[in-house]
C-alpha cells in the first residue's frame, strides 16, 4: 500500500505537533528514567573514552582527529581516539533525547522531527545552551540528508504493543542509511509480550453494545413508525459496525499483575541492529501459556512489550537497561497494556494449557495499525479439550 | 488552498462512513420533522400537481411527457404536466432523504453520497423497494455526472453554526451544474444568529486551564531536578496552545433560553437559490444586542442556525418549514449551539448596548473549519461606556 504523506501527517503526525502529547510522554517517568539511565551510564557511547575529551578545545588534534574519523579507519586508532561519538535522534519531538545525548558528551546530535514540533526542540535546545552541539532539522527521516554517519541511533519509537504506528519502519530507513558499520541502536533489542488475563471490563463492553443494540432497535421501530420508513436492512451491518469498533477493538488497560492468570510469552523479538521492515511487516507465533490459578475466569489476552539498551556485541553497554511496560503496581507506563477480550470468558483452572496461534498484520486502510488474530486451544487438567477457537481484533 | 482529496477524505468524510454517526442525525427529531415535513406537506415539488400522477403507468403518454419535458418548453405546457419530478439528494448519508422524495412521489431520485455509507443507502432503497426511482451514486458531487437536470435539490449540508464543514460548497457546485433554471432548493434559505449569554462554563474551563498550568510548572522543575533540562522557555508556547485549543475553541452547548441575555441578531442570510461560494467564504457583520436582563453576567456569545424551506418565489411552498437550532427546553437538536466565551465575564444589565464586530474565515490548514473574531463595545444605560475589546475563536 502506497502511503499519502498528507494524509499521513493528517491521521498520524498532527497529535505529536502538540506541546500537550509530547508532555504526556515527557512524564511518564518509567519512560524518562529508562533512557535517561541508558544515556548516561553508558556515556562511552556518546563520549567516547574519558581523555579523549581532553582533546576537546585543542582544536587542532580534533581537526586531526576528524579527518582520521571520516576516513576508512575507524576504531582502528589506539585507544578509540577517533571516537567522538555523532548521535542521530530520529522523531526528536521536544529534544528530550538528543539534549540528553549532548549533555553525556557527544560532539553532534541530528535531531530530526517531522513536525512543527522541531521549532520547540531547537528552542529548548538553544534555552539549554547546546546549540553548538544539537542541530535541530525539521523533516521526514525518509527525505532528509546529513552530513555524515553517525556512531548512535536513539529513538523513541514504540507505539501501542510496540509496533502500532509502524514508526520502526522510519528508524529502519535511518539506520541502513546513516549509521555507521560500528554504531549502535538506543535501544538495542525489542520484544512483544502476552499472557491470559481476567478482567471486568468485558462484561461492561458487553452490556454497552447490548444496550446499543436494544436502542438500535427501537430507533428501527420509531423510524417505520413516524417517518414510514423501514431501517431493518441496516440492522446487521450495523451490530457488525459496533461488533468490529467497540468490542473487537483492543483496549488500553493499565493492568494489576493479579489480573495475569497464567504464564506469559513472547511472541516476536527484535534486534533492532538488524532487523528489516520485511521482519516487522507481519508478526505470527506459536505460544503456549498454562494457568496459575486456581478456577478463574480467561478474559482475553493481555499484550506488551519491553526494550533493551544493551549497546552492541562488540561495544556492549556498561549496564542493561531495561524499559518494560508489563503489568505493574507502580511502574506504570503511558503505553499501559493492550487487552484482547473475549466475550465471553471461559473457565479455567490451575495448570490448564492454552496453545496459542498469533497474527498480527498490518491494516490495509492505515499501515499504522493493526489487525490480530488470536487462536487459541485449550488442553484441561481435567475434563475435556476445549477446541481451537478464532478471534480477530484490531489495534486502532 | 488546494484541497487534497485524501486528507479531505481523512479528516472529514471519514466519521460519515459510519452508520453510528448517521443513526446519530437520524435521531435528531427536531431535524428529522423538519424535512419529513417539508418534503410531505409540499408534496406538490417532488409529485408535481396531483392528476399528472394518472398519466404514471401509460407509458405511451409518459414518453410523450419525458420529451416534451427535455425538450425546451418546460412549464409552457398548460397545467404543468410536464413537471414528473426529478430530486437530487446531495449527500445522502444513510439516505434517507432521497427515500422520503421517492415516497412523495418524485419520477427519480438521484442520491450522491462520497462515502462507503452509499451501499448502505443502495441497501435501505432496495429494502424499501423504490430501487425503480432512487439511483444511488457512490461518488463525491463535484465528481459525478448525471444523465439530467433536476428539479429539486435537497440536501442536510449544516454543520456546527451553519457553515462549519463548509459542505454548502457542494451544494452550491451541485445547483450551478443539475439544477434547472426552475428548480427548487431544499431548505431554500439559511441564517446564522448570535446573542450575548451568560454561562457557568467560562469559570470551570478557567479552573481547568489553571491547574492544567500548574501542573506545567510542576512538570518544568521536576524535569530540570530530576533530568537536568531546563524546560521553561516551553512555558510561554505551552500557555498559547492551551489558550488556543482549550479556552479559544467554541464549545458545542445546548443553552437553556434563559441563557439568552440580550436581543438576537442575523449575522448572516443566504439565499440557497443564488448564493456563490464567494458569498460564504468570509461572514462580516455589524450588530447590535441590548441586555434584557437586570445585573447579569456577560459571559460571551452564543451562536446558531436556522434555515427555511419556502420552495422558489414562483413556485412556493404550500406552508413554509421551519428548522430551528436556537436554544429550546424541548426542541434541542445535535447541533445544539456553538459557544464563544469571555475569560472573565463582565458585568451587565438590562438596556445596555453591545455593538459588536463579527467575522468568520476558513482556517488556512482546514478549509472545512473556521476562525471567528468578536469585537465588542459596551454603552451601558448608567456608568462609563466599556471601550472595544477583541476576542479570537476557533471553530474545531
Ligand atoms: N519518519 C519520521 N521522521 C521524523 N520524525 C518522525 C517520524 N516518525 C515519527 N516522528 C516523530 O517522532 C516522535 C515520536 S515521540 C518521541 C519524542 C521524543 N523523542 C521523546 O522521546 O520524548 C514524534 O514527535 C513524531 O512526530
Ligand atoms: N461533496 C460531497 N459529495 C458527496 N457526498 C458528500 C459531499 N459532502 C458531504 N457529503 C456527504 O453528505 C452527508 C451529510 S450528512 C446528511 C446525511 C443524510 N442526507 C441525512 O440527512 O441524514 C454525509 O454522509 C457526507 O459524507
Amino acid at each position: 500500500a502506497v502511503v499519502d504523506k498528507g494524509v499521513d501527517f493528517a491521521q498520524y503526525f498532527c497529535t505529536y505537533g502538540f506541546l500537550y502529547h509530547q508532555k504526556e510522554m515527557l512524564c511518564d517517568r518509567v519512560r524518562m528514567d529508562a533512557y535517561f539511565n541508558a544515556i548516561f551510564v553508558n556515556k562511552q557511547h556518546f563520549t567516547g573514552k574519558f581523555w579523549e575529551k581532553l582533546l576537546r578545545g585543542h582544536s587542532a588534534l580534533l581537526v586531526y582527529c576528524e579527518v582520521l574519523a571520516h576516513s576508512d579507519y575507524p576504531g582502528k586508532w589506539p585507544f578509540n581516539v577517533l571516537v567522538v561519538k555523532v548521535v542521530l535522534d530520529v522523531g526528536t519531538g521536544s529534544g528530550i533525547l538528543a539534549i540528553w545525548s549532548a549533555q553525556a558528551g557527544a560532539r553532534k546530535v541530528y535531531a530530526v522531527e517531522a513536525t512543527k514540533m522541531a521549532e520547540h526542540a531547537r528552542a529548548l535546545v538553544k534555552a539549554n545552551n547546546l546549540q553548538d552541539v544539537v542541530e535541530v532539522i525539521e523533516g521526514s527521516i525518509e527525505d532528509i540528508t546529513l552530513p555524515e554517519k553517525v556512531d548512535v541511533i536513539i529513538s523513541e519509537w514504540m507505539g501501542y504493543f510496540l509496533l502500532r504506528e509502524s514508526m520502526f519502519d522510519s528508524v529502519i530507513c535511518a539506520r541502513d542509511r546513516w549509521l555507521k558499520p560500528t554504531g549502535v541502536m538506543y535501544p538495542s533489542h525489542a520484544r512483544i509480550w502476552v499472557a491470559p488475563i481476567r478482567s471486568g471490563v468485558g462484561e461492561h463492553k458487553m452490556g454497552d453494545y447490548q444496550s446499543t443494540m436494544d436502542d438500535w432497535c427501537d430507533f428501527v421501530d420509531e423510524t417505520k413508525t413516524y417517518y414510514g420508513v423501514d431501517m431493518s436492512v441496516l440492522s446487521k451491518p450495523f451490530a457488525e459496525e459496533q461488533k468490529k469498533y467497540y468490542l473487537q477493538t483492543s483496549l488500553w488497560n493499565n493492568l494489576h499483575p493479579n489480573q495475569v492468570i497464567g504464564s506469559t510469552a513472547i511472541l516476536k523479538e527484535i534486534d533492532c541492529l538488524t532487523a528489516t521492515v520485511n521482519d516487522i511487516l507481519e508478526v505470527r507465533a506459536d505460544i503456549c501459556s498454562s494457568i496459575t490459578l486456581e478456577n478463574t475466569r480467561f478474559c482475553g489476552y493481555g499484550g506488551w512489550f519491553d526494550v533493551h539498551f544493551r549497546g552492541r556485541k562488540e561495544d556492549p553497554a556498561q549496564q542493561e537497561i531495561e524499559l518494560t511496560t508489563a503489568p505493574s503496581v507502580d511502574n506504570g507506563t503511558h503505553w499501559g497494556q493492550q487487552v484482547f477480550l473475549l466475550h465471553p470468558p471461559i473457565r479455567v483452572s490451575e495448570g490448564d494449557n492454552l496453545s496459542v496461534s498469533f497474527s498480527m498484520n498490518r491494516s490495509n486502510e492505515n499501515h499504522r495499525l493493526m489487525e490480530v488474530d488470536f487462536s487459541c486451544e485449550i488442553q484441561p487438567v481435567s475434563g475435556k479439550l476445549i477446541p481451537r477457537f478464532s478471534n480477530k481484533f484490531y489495534i486502532e
